[in-house]
């Protein structure tokens, strides 16, 4: 089982848009250049986010990517969901009613089993922990742990596209 | 994100393996027959189990794959890390570390991000939530939710495969 990696492209995007000056958004290419990830598959997944209503894309040369909500409320588990689907990761094929002693009705089936139902109360375990963290605790705990002079490097680097946008506008 | 249907046979398997006689064994071909699933993949999952030390596998006529342990200290967990594999679905890349902002040393990057911490609770949750259920608990739940006349087919089906393979010895 295997979580796909633009989950992770995705959830640092949105830290990194939670964190924008207020008027600014960042085109996916400048996105996939800040993480040096493959442009047209993290494109994808900002398209996903933005479908779910996680993200917003504006229009326009000073255009681009934001975060459509306060960080505090976009959770983590909204992000994976949005780009890795959202079906269980456990699919019940109901095996029990094949084979020689299957029951003739499928009444004998109404509730699901054992099997499939403590693997849906597992996967509702992680999704609540998913669900505990939003993007505002990530910046939160960036801003915490990651040194200053790192800090204001991303902060700096973020201003130069700004700047050297809105001398091409 | 998808846990493969192997796993679901796994554990109908082991809950079978856990309910036999207790000095019958059942060859991979009847566990295929009686879940109706391909023999060859269920036959590689058994394999799997096996190697796990869950099941055990007799040789002989009236050999087959057994219950390695007491089916109450065979959690589900055991079986999907045994059948799916034992790495986390969500496996760090560690994109941090790259693009222009990333720190020169590699010392910068000695504690995992929030975002891969939050990811590992979830996975956390999710295992101890499988390791609350036991093979013990799926046949109880089993024998409580099943109606008779369907527990009754199924050990009358298992006991005339042994009867056939005792014939033939």
């Amino acid at each position: 089982m295997r979580m796909s990696d633009t989950v992770e492209w995705a959830a640092h995007c949105c830290t990194v848009l939670g964190a924008l000056p207020h008027d600014q958004a960042l085109p996916a290419a400048r996105l996939a250049e800040f993480h040096d990830v493959p442009p047209a598959y993290l494109a994808k997944a900002l398209q996903a986010l933005t479908a779910a209503g996680i993200t917003e894309s504006r229009p326009g040369p000073l255009g681009g990517y934001r975060l459509a909500r306060p960080p505090a409320e976009v959770t983590l588990l909204e992000i994976v969901l949005a780009v890795d689907g959202a079906a269980t990761a456990f699919r019940c094929r109901e095996i029990r009613q094949r084979g020689p002693v299957a029951a003739d009705s499928p009444r004998a089936y109404r509730q699901p089993c054992g099997i499939a139902r403590a693997m849906w109360r597992a996967e509702d375990a992680w999704r609540a922990e998913l669900a505990a963290t939003t993007v505002g605790d990530l910046i939160t705990e960036l801003i915490a742990t990651v040194p200053a002079a790192q800090l204001l490097r991303g902060a700096e680097w973020i201003k130069q596209v700004e700047i050297t946008r809105r001398s091409r506008a």
